[in-house]
C-alpha cells in the first residue's frame, strides 16, 4: 500500500503518517518527488488502517498495490534512483559504460586493459576475479589476488571498479576491494547472496537469471532492497531461447519495461548477450536507443587467449574506443549524454 | 558453390563460365559488386567440375559453400539488394516506414489512416485484408474487398501498400492490389504458399516465424528466390519465449544477423514484437540503432475498438507523427537518412 | 454456452431446444452421455436466450463457456470421441499404433515395411508422399505416385495408411487414397488448409505446432469441427526448447491436459519428439503411461540411407516388433488393450 | 582419458596403472565392473603418458573422452551407481518413493503427514525447513526447528528423510539432521554451495535447473564428485518453456538421456514438473515407464492451506496411496519392483 501526499505536506504531517504505520509494526518508506510525496507501506495493512491514514492531514490518496515486490517498485518510489559513486551518476542522464576483461588474468593485464577502458572514455573497469564455471576443471579465476589486482589498477587509471561474488562468505572481502559488486545470472535467485548484499554498504549490479521474468529479477532486487541496500542496478544480459546462433537472445524490450515497473538504472551487457563480438556493437547501439543507463562491456588486449576462453565475444581495444566514440555522436539523439576525452580535448 | 571473378573480368569471360555450369545442368547466379564478381551455382557440383572452373579465363577463386541456403546468402550476392517499388528504395540508406492498422475494417478507416501515415512521413500503408486468427469464429477479416479499400487509399495519399496473403489460392489477387505482399509467422513455413510467391511478380516481406532459427528464416526465403522472385524482406517480429509481460521477445540481434549472413533488406515489427504500445517507441528506436533497414508499425485512430482487439499494441496517430519526427533525428546518428514532411517544408 | 438435459429427456424436448436455438441463428450441437446430454450452442447467445433456454422442458442448467473453442472442448462433448475406420477404434481402450518410414520411396520399400508394420502388430502405415523440408534442394516427396504407393501397400497388408498433406489445393487427392490425413506441425495455423479439411470426409490427425500453446492447438482443432469434420485426433510431436540434445522436447503433460480439456484422441510421436533412436523406446512407453490413445512411430529397413535424412530417429524393424511386445505388457498396466499377432496365435 | 583394463587383470595390475597416472600429478580412478575395469583419468594428459600406458600390462585400449564432466560420466563409471541408505537402495532395481509436504509447517503436520506416506509404501520423507522463495515477503520455512521436527517424524516412523540446503553455511547442520540433502533448481548452479556438498558426507539429490542443459546439469553433478562424495542422484523437475498451462514443462526425455549419459540415479518431480495435482499421477506413471529410479511427490493433508501456496500441486493422501498402489502393478511391466505394505500383508 502507498499513501500519497502533496508536495507541500509540511515535514510534521509525514511525520505523523509514519508514526502511525510504524506503531503498526509495520515498515514506512518516504520517497519525496517532485510533485508529490510517497510513503511506502511494506506488511500486512488492516483495513481499519487504511481508513484511518486516508483521513489524515496532508493525505491525498491511498493505493493498494498488488505488486509482490514495494521497494523496487516505481508506485513506491516514483523517480529515477541515481546511484553516485565518487562522481560518477549512473540513472541520471549520463550513459555509463563498464570495460574490461572477462578475467582479471594478471596485474599486468588489468593495467593495461584498465589504461585503454579510461582512454576511451569508459568510467567503470569490469573483471572478474571469482568466475563461475560450467564445469569443475575450468580455470576459476585469481581469487582474492586478483581483488587486489584490479582495485591497484583502477585507482591508478582513476576508473570505478566492478567485480562478481558468487557467495555470501566473500561479499565483505569483495566489498572491501571494489566500488561495485556485480551477482550474476545464475545467482540472480540465490536468496542468501542477495540478503547479504543487502547490508554490504557498496552499490549492486544484479544480473537478470538467462531464464527469469522480470517479475521474478525484481523480487531478486527486492531481497537486497529488504535488506537496507538503496543502490541496486538491474542488468538485462541475455535470455536462453530456441536460437543457437547467438550465446543468448538479449531481450531489449527489458530495458523499457524494467525503467516502466522500476526506478531502479538499468544496464545492458550486450557481450555476454550475443556471445559473438561482431554483434557487439549494433547491439550497444541499440541498447541505448533502447534507453539503457549504462552498458557492461567485455574488452581484451589478447581476446584469442583470454584464460576463460570467452574471448570470441570480446571486444579488441580500437573497436572498443571506435564504439565509444560512436555513442558520443547518439547519445544526444536519444537525450542522453556522453563523452570520449578526444571530444573534451 | 562460387566462382569468383575480379571485377574488371570482360562479360566474356563471365559468359563462358556460364554456358560451363549450365552445360552441367545447374544454375549459374550472376552477382556482380564493386570489387569482384559472383558466379553461384545450384545443384550438386562434381569436384572435375570445380577444377575445370578454377582454370577458366577471369576466375580468381573457386569456393565450396556449406550452407543450406544460396541465393538468399551473402557468399553468393555480396552487395546489399535494393528493392526499388515507384521510387522508394528498400535496403538503401533510407529508413522505410510502413504504418498502418492491423486490418482493414472500412473504405472510411483506411482513408482516415492513410492519410495520417502519409502526412507523419512513412512511405507505405499497411493493413490486412485476410486475417490469420487462432480462432475460427473471430472476425476473419474483409478479404478482397478490403484489399479494393487498401488499394484505393494507397493511391489517393500516394503510399505503397502492403498486405498479408495466406494461402497460393490467393496470391493472384493480392499481387493485383498490393505493392507487396507479406507472409505471416505463422506461414513461414507453408512451402506451397512460398513457392507461388516465387512467381508472383510482386516484393514479398516475409515475417518470421514465432519459434523459427535463423537458418530455417533464411532457408525460407530461399525458397521465393529459387522461384525466381529476388525481391525478398526479411522481418523480425518477435520470438516466443518463457517470459509473459510481453507478447513476444523482439529478437534484435536477429538485424544484424541477418545482415551478415544475407544481402536481403531487414525490416523490424516493434508492434506485434512486444504487443504494448508503450513499448512500440523505444522497441523502433532500438530497432533503427541495431541497423534496421526498415520499420512496419500499427498505427490506429481507434484502438480500443480495433476489429481484431490488437489495438493494445497500436499507436494513436500523434505517437505515431512523433515517433518519426523523432526517427529523423536518430537516423544520421546511425548513418541512415529519414525525412518528415515537415522537415522538409 | 451449454444447455444441459437429464440423459432422459425425450427427443422431442431436445428438438424444441434446438429449434429455439436455431430461430435465433446459432448452431446447436447435441452430445448424448451416459449421464446426461449436452446442446453446445456456437454464436453470440443474448441473455433473454439464455433466461428463455433455462425453463424449458427438460433443462436442468445453461452454462456459458469462456474458452474460445467449444466443440473440440469436453464442456460441449463429455464422452471420448472414438474415431472408427474400416474396423480400428482409435480413442476406445486400445493403444493404436502408426508405423512406417518418414517417407515414401519406391513402391517396394513400402511394401516391404508396410509388411514388417503389420507383422508387428501395428494397425495403421505411415509414409510421407508430400514432404515439407526446410529448404528448397532438398528431396520434397514422391508426391501423388507415392500417395498411390502408400495406398497399394495398405491395401496388400491390411493396415489403415496416414499421410501428410500440406496444402488445400492437395486435400482432395490425399483424400481419396489415405485413410487419415495428416497436418504438419509447421502447417497447424494453416488456417486456410484446416477449413479445408473440415470438408474432406476423411480423419485428421493435427499434430501440435512446435511452439504452439494448448489453447492454440485446441483452436486449430476447432477449424476442422467447425468445418463439419467431426473425427480430428490431436498429436503431441514436441515442442522447441532451449535443449539441443533432442531434436525437440517431447512434452508428455500434454497428454493427460488435453485429454481433460478435450474429447479428442491424442497421439504421441516420439519419433520427431525426441528425434534419437534410442529414446523412441523409453518415450513410447512413457506416453502409453501417462495415457496416449495411440502412437506414431517411425520405422525403416535403412535408416541410414533414408530420402529425407530423418533415419536416425527411425527405428530398425526388430526394435520395432520388440517394442510392441513390450506395449502388450505395459498396456493392461495402465488400463489399456494391445495385443501384437503373436500374442494371438 | 580413459584407460581400459581387462575384468580379470590382477590388482597389482591395476595398481601399477595407478601409480603411473598419479606420479604424473594427475586423478586416476578405478571403476570395476562385471566385463572390464575402467582408469579414469583426470587432469591434462600428455600424448607421451597415453602411449606409455597403452603398453602396461592389463591396458586393453586407451580412449580420449572429449564431454567435459569425467566423473558423472559413463564413460568412467560404466555400471549404475547405486546409493544404499539405511537399507533404502537408490538406483537399483526397487523404485524409490519420497513424498511429503512442501515445508514443514510444525511437527504434528510432519508427523502425521510422515505417518500417511510410510503407510503409503514410501521410502522417504521430503520436506523443507529453509524455502528459497522468489520475493523476501514470503513465509521462508520453519528453519533449524524444522529440520529436528523432520528428523524426529522420519526416525519416528521408520522414513529415510530429504531437505533443500540453500546455501554453504548450512550444510553442516542439514547434514546432521537428514539422510539426503537437495539442491534445488535455482542453485543448480551456486558452485561453492556444490563444492561444499563434495564433503558432506551425504548423499545428494540435484534438482536440474529450470532452463539447464543436459550437459550443464552434468558438470553440476560433477563438482560435487570431485570434491569427494558418489552419492548424488540427478533430479528432472521440469523446464521452463512458452506454454503457462503448467507450471514448467517435465522433460521426460531427461531421464533416458541421462542414464545414457551418466551411472546416476534418476529421479523425477512430477510435482513441481506440473504444478498441477490433477496431472501429477499421469506424470508419475509416465515418469516409471520412461526408466525413472525414483519419485519426490508432494503430498499434504491440508493442502489448500499449505504455508507455501503450493497446494495446488500436491496430491491428497488417499490420492497419493492411491498412486502407489498403481505403480506397484507398473512396475514389473517395465522390469523394476516397488511393494506397497497392504501387497507384502
Amino acid at each position: 500500500m502507498i499513501v500519497i501526499a502533496g508536495v507541500h505536506t509540511p515535514e510534521e504531517h509525514i511525520q505523523a503518517i509514519v508514526e502511525v504505520i510504524e506503531k503498526e509494526g509495520l515498515q514506512a518508506h518516504v520517497s519525496r518527488g517532485s510533485d508529490r510525496t510517497i510513503i511506502g507501506l511494506i506488511g500486512s495493512v488492516e483495513p481499519k488502517l487504511a481508513e484511518h491514514l486516508r483521513q489524515m492531514k496532508g493525505v491525498e490518496d491511498v493505493v493498494k498495490i498488488s505488486k509482490s515486490y514495494k521497494l523496487a517498485s516505481r508506485d513506491f518510489h516514483p523517480e529515477n534512483t541515481v546511484i553516485s559513486i565518487k562522481g560518477v551518476n549512473i540513472g541520471g542522464g549520463e550513459l555509463v559504460v563498464m570495460g574490461g576483461p572477462c578475467a582479471v588474468e594478471s596485474a599486468a593485464q588489468i593495467d593495461e586493459i584498465a589504461g585503454l577502458v579510461k582512454a576511451a572514455g569508459a568510467q567503470v573497469l569490469r573483471g572478474g576475479a571469482f568466475k563461475p564455471r560450467t564445469g569443475p576443471y575450468s580455470f576459476q579465476g585469481t581469487g582474492v589476488e586478483g581483488l587486489i589486482m584490479m582495485a591497484e589498477a583502477g585507482q591508478k587509471h582513476d576508473l570505478l571498479t566492478i567485480t562478481e561474488v558468487m557467495t555470501p562468505e566473500y561479499v565483505d572481502i569483495c566489498a572491501e576491494y571494489a566500488d561495485i559488486l556485480q551477482v550474476g545470472t545464475r545467482n540472480m535467485q540465490n536468496f542468501d547472496l542477495l540478503r547479504k548484499l543487502g547490508t554490504c554498504g557498496k552499490p549492486v549490479l544484479l544480473k537478470r537469471g538467462f531464464s527469469s521474468t522480470y517479475d521474478e529479477f525484481l523480487n531478486a532486487a527486492e531481497y537486497i532492497l529488504a535488506g537496507g541496500n538503496p543502490n541496486v542496478m538491474l542488468c538485462e544480459r541475455g535470455i536462453r531461447t530456441f536460437e543457437t546462433y547467438t550465446r543468448n537472445t538479449l531481450d531489449l524490450s527489458a530495458i523499457p519495461v524494467l525503467q516502466q515497473l522500476s526506478h531502479l538504472p538499468v544496464i545492458s551487457d550486450p557481450s555476454h548477450g550475443t556471445g559473438r563480438r561482431e554483434l557487439v556493437v549494433p547491439m550497444t547501439k541499440a541498447s541505448v536507443a533502447a534507453g539503457a543507463d549504462g552498458l557492461i562491456i567485455e574488452m581484451h588486449t589478447d581476446p584469442d587467449n583470454s584464460m576463460t576462453g570467452d574471448g570470441v565475444q570480446s571486444l579488441f581495444p580500437d573497436q572498443f574506443a571506435d564504439l565509444l566514440k560512436d555513442l558520443e555522436l547518439l547519445a544526444p539523439a536519444i537525450g542522453k549524454t556522453f563523452h570520449t576525452p578526444s571530444a573534451v580535448s
